[in-house]
């Protein structure tokens, strides 16, 4: 652990007075977690900065750091924002934030699920935020790392599908856990990655959505996450190019408004296997309503807060970006 | 002016080396302008903070200042940044940049002039981006400030509609310009306004809306910028609150993903007298084709580079906004 005055900041500068800068230093993650810190010492007040934001500089108002560990897979850290409420960050990098969280895990969850029949047999990675919307009879969130089952306590609206009896937890590596997978085994599956560098690099190439594709049932349904039409036009090509060779069924591009992704949007690619067609745009079910009960304890109330009103408008595509993506013409 | 040893940045320190900075402060336009730089002396780097984004920091790369003026009305700085291109920024707030003015600009016009027949008198207030794309008969768009007319040289696209016959510019106060139209005289007012503070407060004010419909004919269109979805269901609720009581056709609310707003997205008040029905969602005039040619010279080609095919998607709003802002509920 480096001495607090060993502690850079994003303008360059050496500050170690705020005690919140102490608090996180004292309880050390790492030099990469600690040079997203950024200190304004006029204002007294830290700054979060999130370094996937290329060309732009995007920070979250600290208040309050909440929750600091690190394994031998990943850094996690959770503080309480000014603006956006509590703040999950992995290595170094924001994955949600409370305030807008809900269109993401809403939107990846629903977009797939609601577009195929009675869905039984589904696997989530990462993230299980609204499981309990559906009546599917079993669950099989993978989680990638460990740390994910500690969002319990700091996160309770989006560790609550962890009740239900339906659901299995396994932790481990997704990839592995796939390709073990019976041929054909899944109704859908629901990639919800970091972003494509580091170990989720391989999230985005061929091997991966063959492992996927070999894992789904005949018109089975998969949702990844998809990065910024705004940014990200490249890498949204490559797959889908990729996934219309892999998958023979529907692919089908959709985003939706997310403000504290790299410029305000995050993506969803939705591939359909060969078999009954699938329909993204217009889903076959429909959520009763927007306030769904948990069935395990009748006492909580899950709220969509997002998804309702806006599955078909995802699918709404500015036209540069059909200029951009040859792929998403014609 | 102050000398540059003066110069504050956002992390309270004071720095006066990097180039971009002299020559910025060379070209001294204000010290409210120059605290929204940021210098970031490890990478050799120079930010431009956008101070609108309350409890959070979102500051553009700057490669280049290339324009920086002060009239009586306000300040004027146009740099280039590494990411969205051609940034404009007035009084310090960034209004739009080159990568993503273009949703912005074809939300504003073609959510309103889409939706009666055959446009004829418009008035536009500020920009005038893409006011060629229309066969409307005659234009007068009226400009709050004698600087916007610069932009020509800086932002031709943007300029472009200068050229058009039928457009005629008014450089001074909308407000009173409007006041002095005669009664019924528009189809349609488009209020590209900066944000509500200073003097554009009074533009989200019941008697400026007041003034709006009377300047209206029969059955015309009011597009009003609303802020975000995101950070303002306060002032949403406020203005459909008013306009629901001044005009007594429809009001609707409508938003456009746009990176370097707050939050991310930008929101649009769509208004309309009383008189022939006015189905805002779905418009009676659709573009031709996404290539629209310029009638005057026939040598430019006007790309709407956002509109097509998120005109509808534009009402759909996640859930969560229909329950914080109760008027646009049921």
């Amino acid at each position: 652990m480096p001495s607090a005055t060993q502690l850079l900041f994003l303008d360059g500068s050496v500050k170690f007075s705020h005690p919140l800068v102490l608090e996180y230093a004292y309880y050390y993650v790492s030099w990469d977690t600690l040079v997203h810190f950024c200190f304004n010492e006029s204002l007294n007040e830290v700054y979060f900065n999130n370094p996937m934001w290329p060309g732009e500089s995007h920070s979250l108002k600290v208040e309050k750091i909440l929750f600091r560990d690190k394994s031998k897979y990943q850094e996690v850290l959770v503080f309480q924002s000014s603006a956006y409420g509590k703040v999950l960050v992995l290595d170094g990098i924001v994955q949600l934030t409370e305030k807008d969280e809900c269109v993401y895990q809403e939107m990846i969850t629903h977009l797939p699920l609601c577009s195929i029949e009675s869905p039984q047999n589904v696997i989530s990675g990462y993230f299980i935020g609204t499981l309990p919307s559906y009546n599917a009879g079993v669950w099989y969130p993978a989680s990638l790392h460990r740390e994910i089952a500690r969002k319990q306590e700091i996160f309770p609206e989006l560790a609550i599908g962890f009740e239900d009896p339906r659901v299995h937890l396994h932790v481990g590596d997704a990839i592995e856990f796939l390709k073990q997978a019976p041929e054909g085994k899944y109704d859908a599956i629901i990639v919800d990655s970091s972003d494509p560098v580091g170990p989720a690099q391989e999230l985005v190439e061929r091997p991966f959505f063959e492992t996927i594709a070999r894992a789904l049932r005949s018109g089975g349904v998969l949702c990844n996450m998809a990065e910024s039409m705004w940014l990200h036009t490249h890498l949204i090509q490559d797959m889908l190019t990729i996934c219309r060779d892999i998958f023979k069924g529907s692919v089908r591009y959709a985003w939706a408004s997310v403000p504290t992704y790299p410029s305000g949007v995050i993506g969803f690619l939705l591939c359909a296997t060969e078999g009954p067609p699938v329909d993204f745009v217009h889903p076959i079910n429909l959520l009763r309503s927007w306030m769904v009960h948990l069935t395990t304890e009748g006492k909580l109330n899950l709220q969509l807060r997002g998804y309702l009103s806006i599955h078909r408008a995802a699918f709404a595509l500015p036209s540069f970006v059909r200029r951009e993506v040859e792929a998403l013409r014609g």
